[in-house]
């Protein structure tokens, strides 16, 4: 049998630090547990705009499509703050989730108990806490037509337009019962339904999914405000969330806030099965590129190494490889390990990117 | 000279209770201080529905058009969850923001001492907070059409248009950096022009009325996912925010939810000037009608009374009468009464509705 393969998108700013210790814990994987993969590395971003003159080359996005998994650093930075919205950055990571159609992303947001007290929330509040965020990716506001800027008389006029249809909506509502499945069977979907009709439709479809395939979730729903709120107040309530495009940047950065461990959180982008069974699927962590701090050693590779431990899981099927990564990086946490993003907890000793992964390698 | 006008819109839920609360107020000051109003009361939201078959009567849309500011409760309730997307409660409230143009609403997030720790914060995250948030609220995917539920082959389509002009943009931000120049001199505009060109435009026009009008107010941008986290992280760091109609909604109800103090936070809906120099205006609560509580004389009347004192300020230039009334607030507040909303503090103690109105009374 062939290896699994794996295209490694480092990206920018402290992408290609954190993505390093990536391939530190894969080479630990191959030398110890015999677990290889098939891998290769290209450019996005602003890396890409660099070489090319554009954040995705043709190429890379072919490469994409042919592997079973991506996996990406962060893309952006205030270098390419001034370029034209279509070559910008983000752009890349946007044709990859749309060409790719990774409608489920998920994003875990774990309060880790050696960093509770990093949140800016009280402690009782985020102890424990565990919720999924299952965000739609790949449609809604960020990709709908017509768009642009146009002159209107006098004006100019900036449009965008959300949309959704029951397809759409029907997909990723079913990818977050499922994961309220294997979870705690609880799922509450958020939109503004009372002032967006496309809002409206999205309530009545999870409604239609939870009545006819999900009679056993206990399935509820929240304007997008008050969902917000809700998660500032008592995050504990929920368990799987289900939202849109934009409302799950929001509400899932929301989240990750709580934890007091941006640095920490993994995420997962899910699409169809490709022919050989697994997910179209890549997988990047929740922090973004850190411009302030990259190529200082200073970065914090842990939300990277955890969203390779999702990859483990979600595209290889080796769950006891991720959860043997995912233990090690609660072990080194517990010795009192803490990268620069965590010293607002007390008591800890402080290290580097590099110290970090040492620490994960050798509790592994 | 004629008494200044004020239209009185109660609603629905805990509206009703907490505006009688505000009557009071209002009774107060014309015998006390005389200072008295041409008040007039009127339907909107459910209680319109029930009454007329919709949420806002024409003629209750003249005589908000005629009034010199109108004070609202709150709209909506599960009773009118299933009704007609265009006959919902929340359709008055947005119909009076629209035709009234009152396209910049203040809302104010301040942490009230006496109440810091209610918060799901930590106190060292909140003690102090004094934020201003300025919404567009006329215009984006509120408004912007085309809009609706549509049928396209076996599909069912649900379409918003988010959608600005330039002239939209720069009279919110004028209201904002206005405000700024009375308040700390600071500004951060929030919007996601990493992804959607009505953000660019919206930074881009921002960015130019700094310039050419306000270099001395310290200008910024964050994206709008960014501007959440913060507001989590650390809101102190900001001063006035200015963002549009649909991120407002969700940053303003986390900044709201902050404070620790939900049923505090009053807010205000400014417009153009009136032939008589003042601006049409709404007042309302942040919160909402709350119905699981409405009818038992348990709702907190602040954010309501506080309100009032905001219209004696932006609308009636009475500003020494709005001190006493806020004044009043906090002290009965410093003397421990706290209605059930807030109980989560130690060692209050407990009161009802009009039971607080009773105690702010006695300070006045
Ligand atoms: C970088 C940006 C385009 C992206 C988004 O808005 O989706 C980011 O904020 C995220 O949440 O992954
Ligand atoms: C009730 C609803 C229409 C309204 C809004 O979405 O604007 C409310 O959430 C608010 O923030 O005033």
């Amino acid at each position: 049998m062939s290896k699994p393969s794996l295209l490694i998108l480092p990206g920018d700013g402290i992408g290609p630090e954190v993505m390093t210790e990536v391939r530190r814990v894969i080479d630990w994987l191959e030398k110890e547990k015999d677990i290889s993969f098939d891998v290769t590395e290209d450019i996005v971003g602003g890396a890409a705009y660099d070489a090319h003159g554009t954040p995705l080359h043709d190429d890379t996005m072919a490469k994409a499509q042919e592997v079973d998994a991506v996996l990406l650093g962060a893309v952006g930075g205030p270098k390419y703050d001034a370029l034209d919205f279509n070559v910008k950055p983000e752009r890349g990571l946007l044709r990859l989730r749309k060409e790719m159609d990774l409608f489920a992303n998920l994003r875990p947001a774990v309060c880790f108990d050696a960093l509770a007290a990093a949140s800016s929330l009280k402690h009782d509040v985020i102890a424990g806490l565990d919720i999924m965020i299952v965000r739609e990716l790949t449609s809604g506001v960020y990709f709908g037509e017509p768009r642009g800027v146009f002159t209107e008389g006098n004006e100019r006029v900036g449009i965008n337009t959300q949309r959704y249809t029951t397809s759409e909506i029907q997909r990723v509502a079913r990818a977050a019962f499922e994961l309220a499945k294997k979870r705690n069977g609880k799922l509450c979907s958020m939109e503004k339904a009372n002032v967006m009709e496309s809002g409206v439709l999205w309530r009545e479809e999870v409604q239609k999914i939870a009545d006819a395939e999900y009679p056993e979730i206990e399935t509820s729903h929240m304007y997008a405000d008050a969902g917000a709120m809700q998660l500032v107040r008592a995050p504990k309530q929920f368990d799987v969330i289900v939202t849109d495009n934009l409302f799950g940047d929001l509400l899932s950065d929301i989240a990750a806030m709580l934890t007091g461990s941006l640095g920490m959180l993994p995420s997962a982008s899910l699409g169809l099965p490709m022919a050989n069974g697994r997910p179209k699927a890549l997988y990047e962590p929740v922090h973004g590129s850190a411009p302030d701090i990259a190529g200082q050693g200073l970065a914090n590779p842990i939300a990277c190494i955890l969203s390779f431990a999702m990859a483990l899981r979600y595209s290889f099927d080796m769950g006891e490889a991720a959860a043997l990564v995912e233990g090690a990086v609660e072990a080194a946490l517990a010795d009192g390990l803490r990268t620069p993003d965590l010293m607002t907890v007390e008591g800890g000793t402080k290290v580097g990117t590099t110290e970090m992964t040492d620490a994960i390698l050798a509790k592994m």
